[in-house]
């Protein structure tokens, strides 16, 4: 399984990715699932990844390729990252049907891969898009600042709670780490090390990437203090008031 | 959707269930998903349903039928909650199975149901087990006091941090109530009027059956309070130290 995370704050963007793969319960690998393609000072896309490892890997490679040849389009000449998008959603599902004659003879083949993309093209806003199996693609709203791929429900009620587009990048970051922890506390599948990315807007260059492994200091005292906390938090709310509850 | 939820610990047993049901966003309705079967001094069943709503009643209705018939095993009769939990899956499993031959023809007909069941018989240990759409069951373990059926994700990350086995009747009712809010601030296909059963084991009788509606000043204070002291709870987390994790 996997859990990656992308909130868009007028601040900026935080990526967050965790890099459990697992191919049945005995064959699991850590793989990075966070994907960059930046010029300083020109563009910065972030790709993230879910879902069927070989689609994901055949695309990442494709999107390499096609910078190196120059194709008449590619990450390095969008000028818009909607454009970037469409482009993933393209040879994503060009991938998937590819190998999905296989499909009608094994159900249980699933080539379907899910990304999320954002980042900053020159002078135009930051944005980020989730690009669906089938190639179309949603994108952050006021309201809902965030985009999730893979096991997103154990981490959504926080990121509800918290995250508001005028949130800081250091806030946003934080409750990405929350949103991670309470995911990987409650499935197994979806593990450290967590990547992290970072990106102040109009920078046009990362302002951090980095891999918090399990032993991490800040993972191990999050972890622990978000537990303490919460359990105070549930003491101070209020026992229910029998009396007052309507009789069935 | 549903969201039912069972916790069972040694002071006794907490029952609590949704009451939205839905076939299709645009047919919502209110149905109790809670049932009872009790008779004071001699057992206390509690059963909750999730899944294909015809199934549901229809198992629900066999039931009724069956005591009053005073067939060779009904719920009245049975000398274990665990041979409770056998019937209500043979039964189960019938009724989808005398429905399923439509399914070949129609893939998006499932008949599945699952449901909870708990209570005590006699002066046997009280228990709860969740029954599966194929008839076999589940019960909770003393690391894992819960069982929880239908939309489930987003309520467990506080049921793992607050619950153990020595959790009072009280404390184990409010946290089933902040998994109950937590769900339906996520998934609005559940939704109140919030049932909840309490039963302190060895009394052989309920001691509370309660039901709070949408607007009921529990609900209310307890969302809002729990917003607050989330918010407060995160406040007091460290911000991540931007030097100490690997760089990328």
């Amino acid at each position: 399984m996997t859990y990656c995370l992308v909130v868009t704050l007028k601040e900026g963007i935080v990526f967050a990715s965790d890099s459990r793969t697992n191919a049945g319960f005995d064959k699991i690998s850590t793989y990075s699932k966070m994907h960059t393609f930046g010029k300083d000072g020109d563009r910065q896309i972030v790709i993230m990844s879910a879902g069927n490892l070989a689609t994901t890997q055949a695309v990442i490679a494709r999107i390499k390729h096609d910078i190196e040849e120059d194709k008449s389009t590619h990450l390095f000449n969008v000028s818009k990252l909607i454009n970037a998008a469409d482009y993933l959603g393209d040879i994503s599902l060009q991938n998937q049907t590819k190998h999905s004659n296989m499909a009608a003879s094994d159900p249980d083949f699933k080539p379907e891969a899910t990304f999320i993309i954002g980042g900053q093209i020159g002078t135009r806003n930051h944005h980020a898009y989730m690009v669906y199996p089938e190639g179309n693609h949603i994108t952050t709203s006021p309201d809902t600042p965030y985009l999730q791929i893979g096991e997103s429900k154990y981490g959504k009620p926080i990121l509800d709670r918290i995250l508001k587009k005028d949130s800081t990048l250091d806030e946003a970051a934080k409750c990405a780490m929350v949103s991670m922890d309470s995911t990987m506390r409650s499935n197994l599948t979806v593990g450290p090390p967590i990547e992290m990315i970072t990106y102040q807007s109009n920078t046009l260059k990362l302002q951090h990437h980095l891999k918090f492994d399990q032993n991490h200091p800040y993972l191990r005292v999050l972890s622990k203090r978000w537990d303490q906390q919460l359990i105070k938090a549930f003491d101070k709310l209020p026992d229910i008031n029998w009396g007052t509850a309507e009789p069935e």
